[in-house]
């Protein structure tokens, strides 16, 4: 059949299970958004600028499976890139399509607006192309198959590609195919698929002290319920790391916790590190993973998946995909009751601090109670700061889903990743933990979520600046400070209808209260909380310190300088340390 | 002398004549903040976020004359790269600043948070390297020499340039000059210099009808002045293209307004195009700022001087300096007095219409009334859209600086431009007019504005959503609209001390009370203005139809579909116009 290019290109993306494009429309996108705006099963979702526009598609793309964003040449690919390279990090599949100037302008390098005015129309693609896995740029000669590949590579990789589709090309007709694209992953090679299985079985099946390990590639390429069954069927202990927080249930009798090297909890070091057989699921030990790789693996019992390929000790077998070697261990595994008794999670526990209720209120008092507010099947969002710190140590109900952006770790993201997964999955409850000095960076999408009427819980802990980072390197130093708003303001500014519930909470009383008229509300509920400047959790501090050892090191300014001698060179000049 | 290498940075931001320093704390750069807060004679002056950095240093540059920023790496330098591109099209000098891993991490490839851990290390300068004219990532035994050098190509190119800092460098101490850093434009090839400004001399003695027009980097370079000195002694008309609005006297008997090729008034476009010799200052013919290319400039007459080098007619000279080459001019041409007289300049009437006081607020009213409210030596600046459209055609009054990016063209620039600019230039009385959809993408700035207590009146022009897109594609189309903030309540809940003036405009009569009160204001006046939906300037209108074909073409949504004869191909399949 034939089809305008943009047409086709948003048929495409309702195949791929995109229902929602987020962005920011610009003169170069505005064909293509004439289209989407006639597309049966995709709707327009625009956000105040583009960086928002990337994080919102990053949140929506971690409920809703795949997301995409359509922004303007130069001006809105450079806003969105920053958010698009978060999703590579984090391994999220994200579709950026750019409205790019006319074919015929890009062709005669015509010096047009949002570009350099000197006629490279190559620099913006060649700064995605870092960030993303699969480009194009879009002509009627190269639509159908252009389009369809970078789809493809999208979800094989899960993660970000970039199409540029030019203004003039965007109702162009082209032939283009009947059948619906369908993304899948790769079949494994069988006869390795086989001998892997085999092997991994027979290693389950001689250890003692069996444990799996996931990260974040258990959840992109959905193999959580597979890992979970294994795990019940073989009585095998399993533990996250940070980026795979929430992917297996919490609450499960063999999840024991998060895994991070030294800073383990104890029972969860010892499970990991002295398992005699041990399975990884997509693992990435990265710095804020691992505290700084601390890790402990011995690769002589270390069986790593990895999402198509994978190593049995030194064995590498290329060609064999996560799900498929998964699927066919739990298959033939044999069931195992393990004597040992799994160890019990080792969570921050959700008892309630004793203390007076006008005290006011602190981290210890406030993440207890905010564990009882918790319920199944939350979608809970964790900024970088004390929000992420306090949320990873804590067990989570069965169903919820944490988002958080651990790797990349962009102030700002949780925001606009809010509302993107509010948009794809508005009827589960979602709830947003984000300091003062990072919801400064992407304020402005608050009106999104107000505007499309979502209802989430906003939870702002308002500590006057940047905290994280004063637990770094200056406590009292002013460039940590942050303009106090009056955070709780903000609903009404942002949207005229006043339909949003707002609260100040400085007590402990206060967000008693605060939480039972959030359980009952029908709109969004934006909560201020008051908290001392420098009170976080453990953890954090601990990780702090070892974070300014590491980025400033010997000579830097934690450390107090050292006297040198000073003496006198032949010529009079002060040397210290050397000869002159 | 020995000094730790992020203290010899600061000096020599310092001694380049940058007195505050924007950005966005992170654990990459604590440390050289740390130095930068110990450091006499700058100050950080932190923003939101990254992107408003980069133009709150852009808008600093424009009114202080260079600029730097800090951000931390990744997450920080892809928030901040749209902002240095856009000073990179605009020709802005801001030097760039990141904190980088320790280079012990950078060097072992460490698989370290704001990275993509992949152990690339190269892909963000990669990224800034498109939209910089130098970069550097300093080691201790780099230090020296690239920082000066990284530094004069800033100032050479009047361009934005890359530098990277690692966390664990900036306290290492090296052998540093100590002379300081003098930036100066090179010097001009003697003999080719004399000989241009003789034929130069010459062509302007012989010519009857001289004209000059002057882009952006007749400011940039600080020529204005010689410029307006030559025209005062030569009687030469003076145009500018739509960057170097405010660049000249728009007072002066000399001004004849903007050339925009065929947009251009008739009696602006007659001077140029007929002009027997034209010079050219840092001219840049881009679709905004020539309507599309349609410029008509005569080769034969045409001497094009840019920055480093000049053409008369087909005659190339490398080595010879605007500055130099119009010093050399302006001392020896002889003094005309032209029988001929300049065009009175054809501006927009500041006539008020008459119309009745409780009349709607409309564009027709407004600007009228604006130029009446502009004084001498007012720093003004237009918004992308309707804004940028109307101040574009305005007299400015003598010593007014005008700022927007018409090459670049982000919309959200200019808010944080303001911030940036006031930081610098605080004394200078500051207005800014800019639409509802552009605020939104950078509209927490203004909290930076209210925290340092600066002064500006705001203009926010409220015509609910994209306008100027409207006008190019898609006027009822949903995605032109924007979310109707209560803006005027914004300044209320951005700062605690409540200083600021907030007023809300819908007549004319509105308009005149609130300008009255902004006049004898001590603090920020944030005035919203209510305006209809598809109002905007003609030449806005005619602007949007332009490009509009030139975005669309034929075959483009604005375009009645033609109907096709369908043919039935021998296989039955319909086939228009083609054969199967």
């Amino acid at each position: 059949m034939r089809m305008q290019i943009g047409t086709f290109l948003a048929r495409r993306l309702t195949e791929a299970g995109i229902r929602h494009l987020f962005g920011v429309p610009g003169d170069f996108n505005l064909s293509f958004l004439e289209q989407i705006r006639e597309a049966n099963g995709i709707e327009f979702v625009g956000n105040c600028n583009e960086l928002n526009a990337a994080y919102a598609s990053d949140g929506y793309a971690r409920t809703s499976g795949i997301a995409a964003l359509v922004t303007t040449f130069g001006v809105g690919d450079l806003g969105a890139i920053g958010g698009i390279a978060g999703a590579y990090a984090e391994n999220v599949p994200v579709v950026h399509i750019t409205g790019t100037p006319p074919l015929h302008a890009v062709n005669s390098r015509a010096l047009v607006h949002h570009t350099l005015v000197d006629g490279d129309y190559d620099n913006i693609g060649r700064c995605m192309s870092e960030f993303t896995v699969a480009q194009a740029r879009i002509t009627p000669a190269n639509a159908v198959s252009e389009i369809d590949r970078v789809l493809r590579a999208c979800w094989l990789e899960r993660r970000p590609v970039h199409l540029q589709l030019p203004s003039d090309v965007t109702h162009v007709t082209v032939e283009v195919p009947d059948s619906p694209l369908v993304l899948a992953d790769p079949a494994s090679d069988p006869e390795q698929l086989s001998n892997a299985a085999q092997r991994i079985v027979e290693a389950l099946a001689t250890a003692h002290f069996p444990a799996i390990v996931v990260d974040a590639d258990a959840m992109r390429f959905g193999v959580t319920d597979i890992v979970q069954k294994l795990a019940e069927k073989c009585s095998i202990p399993c533990a996250s790391l940070a980026p795979a927080k929430s992917a297996l249930d919490e609450t499960s009798k063999h999840y024991v916790g998060t895994y991070a090297g030294a800073a383990s909890a104890e029972s969860v070091r010892s499970i990991v590190e002295n398992a005699d057989c041990l399975i990884g699921v997509g693992l990435r030990f990265t710095d804020t993973s691992s505290a700084l790789f601390s890790q402990h693996i011995n690769p002589e019992t270390f069986i790593d998946l990895r999402r198509h390929d994978l190593s049995i000790g030194t064995t590498q077998m290329p060609g064999v995909t996560l799900r498929d070697v998964l699927a066919r261990v739990l298959d033939e595994a044999q069931p195992v009751v393990r004597e040992r008794a799994t160890q019990a999670p080792t969570v921050a526990s959700d008892a309630l601090p004793a203390g007076s209720s006008d005290a006011p209120l602190t981290h210890a008092m406030l993440w207890p109670r905010i564990r009882r507010f918790l319920k199944p099947g939350d979608v809970v969002l964790g900024e970088a700061g004390t929000s992420h710190a306090s949320l990873s140590s804590m067990k989570l109900p069965a169903g919820a889903t944490y988002i958080a952006q651990p790797i990349w770790g962009a102030i700002g993201y949780t925001l606009p990743a809010l509302f993107g997964s509010l948009v794809g999955a508005s009827s589960r409850r979602h709830l947003l933990f984000i300091g003062d000095g990072s919801f400064q960076l992407t304020a402005q999408e608050l009106s999104s979520i107000l505007r499309r009427d979502l209802k989430p819980v906003i939870f702002l802990l308002n500590n006057a600046g940047y905290t994280i980072e004063r637990l770094i390197l200056g406590e009292h130093s002013a460039y940590n400070d942050v303009a106090n708003w009056r955070y709780a303001g903000l609903p009404h500014a942002f949207d005229r209808r006043e339909r949003a519930l707002s609260l100040v909470v400085e007590t402990v009383a206060d967000l008693e209260a605060a939480l039972n008229r959030a359980e009952s509300a029908e709109h969004l509920v934006f909560i201020e909380l008051k908290l001392p400047m420098m009170d976080a959790p453990e953890s954090l501090k601990k990780f702090a310190d070892i974070f300014a050892d590491f980025d400033y090191g010997e000579c830097g300014p934690r450390n107090p300088p050292k006297v040198t001698a000073l003496k006198t060179s032949p010529s009079g000049r002060h040397v210290a340390g050397e000869t002159a």
